[in-house]
């Protein structure tokens, strides 16, 4: 059977062209059908400059409306009903795609998704994971990253089973570590809705390793850390604003002397690397949990790598079940009310 | 008349050492005297080794107990009735120094400087700043970073005067700006608690802003962010961390070809360069305000230069007046209730 992709090809900054490229790379590299969702003429033209989409399995599929970074997202889910989003999560629903991708406004995707596809049955709040790189070499992942901002202590155990069954599925980890963002260690230490998450972490059926702070996010000590949307989101764009100032001011640095510009040429190879193990588009997007369906959200600074994983990633995660095994654990397991 | 000021000994990872160099390089630089808390007969040893100690300005209080980075601070508060801490900020409040230093367990210090000290009237809740380096240069704070885990909407108010005043008084801004760290610029983005704030921040007489993103603590977009203990501490250790991370991966990028070590031995002083410009310690601590008194905290890992930093601002500290401007403020002026 055919694996097809849906995916929002007006959703990045610099849509649609990583979204393009980011397609036919996915099709020629993972033996997936991808469906380019979008503005129908638009699309087929620019895939005129790219003689290769004859022969590989890539579809325009027309949807007239493009949410834009700065819609609003409750409003443009409302007043959109043709938009890429809509369009693309509704061929998930019908079931003529596997999973649906986007690098678009991160809220309206979720807002979408909710509304199109459905929480599973269990599962109070659908939450977006986000992929973070370690010193450690392996991907740690945070839960949530914006989708509820003011959450009750039972909503951050489901993101936990959920984010444990992701990482376990998409990482290959048996046993994946589990901790509760928090500002110390001890139990007791915290706020008052990650003191009463604690005491529900600890009955469920993860491995669960108890507080953790936010340092513990770049070293590997833990594979998934499980905080309210809120905080997660204000790690993220904290993540991000350090990364751009630290290279920036390397960037200065490195070209202040006539000695240190000699060493940044010669050293410009190490510096690729080293980017690269920061860049979070190697991991493919944030996962939306928790939906009746797969849905990926990918940086609006995405480039064709990064579409290219998210589509892998979208392909991986339909594959694996981790929906039928969510439903299970939160209808029949220790995870059910 | 001579400023005094009192230094906890004992307080870091390192101590006394970092803490006994530092004290001779600030009565050097700084024309202050230092009045060294901790055990009597080690101190004096130490200092032995220290010729210049006899010339300059530095004596030793004695306090037999020490409060340690573990120690719950409430039960450490309690039980050592002698510690560093207790001793040092004793001296505060019965006008024998003009501020109080430490390197040691920050919640610790926070609940010995409410006891002893008290808070100043009007103020709720005194809160801890931090003062973070920005890619544009200039410094940018973060209050409060700890010191209330869970909040109402009027103490990130008070918080916002409160670091306004002071970031006005230590950094010569003259109308620094304020904004809320929030998910999002709109006044609608946010969770309950910021969106609340938000309506109070717009009413008070400080550059507000409004709403600002994780991602502006490093680019100097904004002077002053304001946001609960919770928020601000995950904030400060995920910083930490990632800072960490980086220079890790760096040096191992760095080492990982013989040209890349070439390099990197060309560009070292641009590394020097670029880890002091990131090293927190340049700018001297973290404060307390809304206390009776004045009382810095630095980072476990401080050394000699951060102590000596942090004894430069505790000076400037009790100079400024801040405090009184902070009375006058919050018991006349808007911010009273």
């Amino acid at each position: 059977m055919e694996t097809i992709i849906a995916l929002d090809a007006m959703g990045s900054d610099r849509a649609p062209k990583p979204e393009i490229e980011g397609a036919l790379a996915a099709a020629r590299n993972y033996g997936v059908k991808v469906l380019l969702v979008g503005p129908e003429e638009q699309l087929k033209r620019e895939l005129t400059n790219h003689p290769s989409a004859r022969y590989l399995p890539i579809e325009v599929v027309h949807a007239s409306q493009i949410i834009g970074m700065q819609d609003k997202a409750a409003q443009a889910v409302r007043s959109k009903r043709d938009s890429t989003m809509r369009v693309g999560l509704r061929m998930v629903r019908d079931k003529q795609a596997i999973g649906f991708v986007t690098a678009g406004n991160t809220g309206a995707a979720m807002a979408t998704a909710k509304m199109v596809l459905g929480a599973l049955p269990g599962v109070d709040r659908p939450a977006l994971a986000t992929v973070f790189p370690t010193s450690a070499g392996k991907p740690c992942i945070l839960i949530d990253v914006g989708a509820n901002v003011d959450c009750k202590p039972q909503n951050l155990a489901q993101f936990a089973i959920m984010g444990e069954m992701y990482y376990r599925t998409i990482f290959g980890s048996s046993k994946p570590s589990v901790g509760l963002l928090s500002i110390g260690e001890e139990e007791s230490k915290g706020n008052e809705l990650t003191r009463h998450a604690h005491a529900l972490l600890k009955e469920l059926p993860v491995n669960f390793i108890g507080n953790v702070e936010g340092r513990d996010l770049y070293n590997g000590r833990v594979d998934v850390i499980v905080c309210d949307g809120f905080v997660g989101n204000v790690a993220l764009k904290i993540s991000e604003g350090l990364v751009e100032a630290v290279r920036f001011l390397l960037k200065q640095s490195l070209t202040s002397t006539i000695t240190a510009q000699v060493g940044a040429l010669l050293s410009r190879k190490a510096f690729v690397d080293f980017g690269k193990r920061l860049d979070y588009s190697e991991y493919g997007g944030a996962p939306l949990l928790g939906l009746k369906g797969v849905a990926i959200v990918g940086h609006g600074a995405s480039n064709n790598n990064a579409i290219k994983n998210a589509i892998r990633v979208a392909k991986q995660f339909a594959e694996s079940g981790i929906n039928a095994r969510i439903e299970e654990e939160f209808t029949n397991g220790s995870a059910s009310a």
